[in-house]
């Protein structure tokens, strides 16, 4: 008989002020995607597992919450907003004229097995640019990364730039298991150095390659290792790809954003249908990611060719802690409390309109024992 | 290998039009419920099972998404969000002062067996007044229902208010199982009058109360249905009932909600953790039911006590296909396209961002074979 007041592992409300800040967050960072003339969508929480689990593009089987339907099929609470925006690109906006521009504000759910304080219940915020190669787009994309992460109030921020390319470059006249090359990429993405040079070693590959890989996971900072990248790269798919991540830097420094960009040429992310540049916002406090974002050019496929895309998500509850602009939206000014004794119910309803229409937020409240109408705004207290 | 581009029944996507009327809906709906002192929470998703099979209390176990989380324990995606908003209150917010006034704007999953178009998943905006009882918020909360209808911009809308109360006064002086009165309630609440009056002649119990109850499925319409109702109101309980809702039509009249008022006195409603009013609202064209509400003084509990409480819920969704204010959210008059060529990039987003600030939603366009920035306004085109 006694209801059971606790929630499970990884879920928790919002109340108050974190309520207010993230809904403050996901309409200022909506409110940019629109400006920028991405046009929102809303697809459903529930999806068949096999549209998550599309030519193994996709996340690992146990960080989804499955369960049958009425018929035994496989359903998912969706794990990312990506692969359904895909869905909604292939079939309801087949013949929409090119590039389409999308944005999303949806919640997405991953299992944590071993928790460690994780949530599995996120709400992402989020823009996919379709249609358009690295060249017409990547750029147009990280300035709208980096305005967004501008506009979380947070005291500083970087966004890390890595290009899936510079991995995969490496890999160009190399004969080798995919489970390998998946290996290889763990190692780097996990920065586990030991790990990695012990399992190069164990490999039939020339010298060459294993002196670059062990270098992988030590290629992040500022600009300048992206000169000192040139110094292994062996071969032209990867010099290529380090100077079109030149090039972006340049552009971006022109545009004013040279400070918070940085680079990471060891980012391998297990979400694997990257094919171009990858990006990480990080905040200055939080713990979590904040942003993430990639080019997927064989995900989407429409009239038998594959539609070059890129996007990224904002993890707006990573951030919600880190946002101290409490006391600038709980302006009380605007409020005003309305007591009123029984007999003047209907008064104190009609007056309470007329405040409304005035601008105020009005609260009626019934009190014992007076027989007026008694009204308190903001400040008076 | 092939990606299944198709939804589960129950679910759909929701691009363009619809999607922009959905979320003016939800603002123009939650900035009602702001405007009345109702401050937001956020619940989530998932919750235990348990929390919502409380005292039987509840929804019937199969309209519920049912999954184990990895330790075998049920979740449940959440049904409705008057029961998250209690957990809450005997939690986190068990030490504030009463009145309590909470609002949220959530999706909530019901299980369709057979669905028939039905929708599996329902945006609710809604709001919970708690700690006051009937005499002290009942009307408060009315009129922001009925102010609420108003935000729709349906044609228009009805308020239907009934009082669990009037169905429950008979079974004061009554000894009868609750098995019974549960299968007398199902045959009023679906006006199935012919197995009503049989189910009825099987009962021994007096016929003031057979024709009584075989009145109730008649008891709607307007005003004039209150008074029809006293000569079937056969005792005190009753009679109070009744009373109420005219003294509650009265002042509803006043405030000038008079023709958007009606009544259904056999309204019995499955969900039975409600005690007093119950109400619905129902739009011009509109399918199915837009607003559900009611009473429940026995549902939320601290300090070894029931605190009274009433709330509603809207269904956003349900009112979308009916809401013909496209054009006046789709005024292209500050939209802008950028074109531009490759050289002109960096260029381009600088003018971008200006257009930006003086208030443009501005598309920026990768152009083939031009040389130039080529801007495009609203209007022009």
């Amino acid at each position: 008989m006694s209801k059971k007041n606790i929630l499970p592992e990884g879920t928790r409300d919002l109340i108050l002020d974190e309520c207010i800040i993230k809904r403050f967050l996901e309409r200022n960072i909506d409110g940019i995607f629109e400006k920028w003339g991405y046009k929102e969508v809303i697809t459903p929480t529930l999806e068949f597992y096999e549209t998550f689990n599309y030519n193994s593009q996709s996340l690992k089987e146990e960080d989804m919450y499955k369960f049958f339907d009425n018929r035994g099929r496989i359903l998912v609470l969706r794990p990312d907003m990506t692969i359904p925006i895909a869905r909604v690109v292939e079939t309801k906006l087949k013949d929409s004229k090119i590039p389409i521009k999308l944005r999303y504000t949806s919640n997405v759910f991953r299992v944590h097995a071993s928790l460690g304080g994780k949530r599995n219940e996120y709400t992402d915020c989020g823009v996919e640019l379709i249609g358009l190669e690295d060249k017409k787009s990547d750029l147009e994309v990280l300035v709208l990364a980096l305005e967004a992460l501008k506009k979380l109030e947070l005291r500083d921020f970087k966004l890390e730039i890595g290009n899936i390319g510079f991995f995969n470059g490496a890999f160009k006249n190399l004969d080798i298991d995919q489970e390998y090359k998946e290996n290889i990429a763990q190692f780097i993405e996990d920065k586990n150095m030991k790990s990695l040079e012990d399992y190069l070693d164990t490999l039939d590959i020339k010298d060459e390659y294993k002196k670059f890989f062990n270098k992988l996971p030590w290629m992040f900072g500022d600009k300048k290792i992206l000169e000192d990248a040139k110094n292994i790269a062996f071969n032209d798919d990867i010099k290529e790809n380090l100077e079109y991540l030149e090039e972006l830097y340049e552009q971006l420094d022109e545009l004013g954003y040279g400070e918070n960009v940085t680079f990471d040429l060891g980012m391998v992310p297990r979400l694997n249908y990257y094919t171009g540049i990858i990006f990480r916002g990080f905040g200055e406090g939080v713990g979590n990611t904040v942003l993430r974002g990639g080019r997927y050019d064989s995900l989407i496929q429409a009239s038998k060719k594959y539609i070059p895309a890129i996007g990224f998500s904002i993890d707006i509850n990573s951030v919600i802690p880190n946002v101290n602009i409490y006391n600038d939206l709980n302006n009380d000014e605007n409020l005003c409390k309305v007591f009123y004794g029984a007999e003047n119910r209907i008064e104190a309803i009609k007056k309470s309109e007329e405040l409304r229409r005035e601008g105020f937020i009005v609260e009626l409240l019934p009190t014992e024992n007076i027989n007026e109408i008694k009204i308190i705004k903001g400040g008076e207290k």
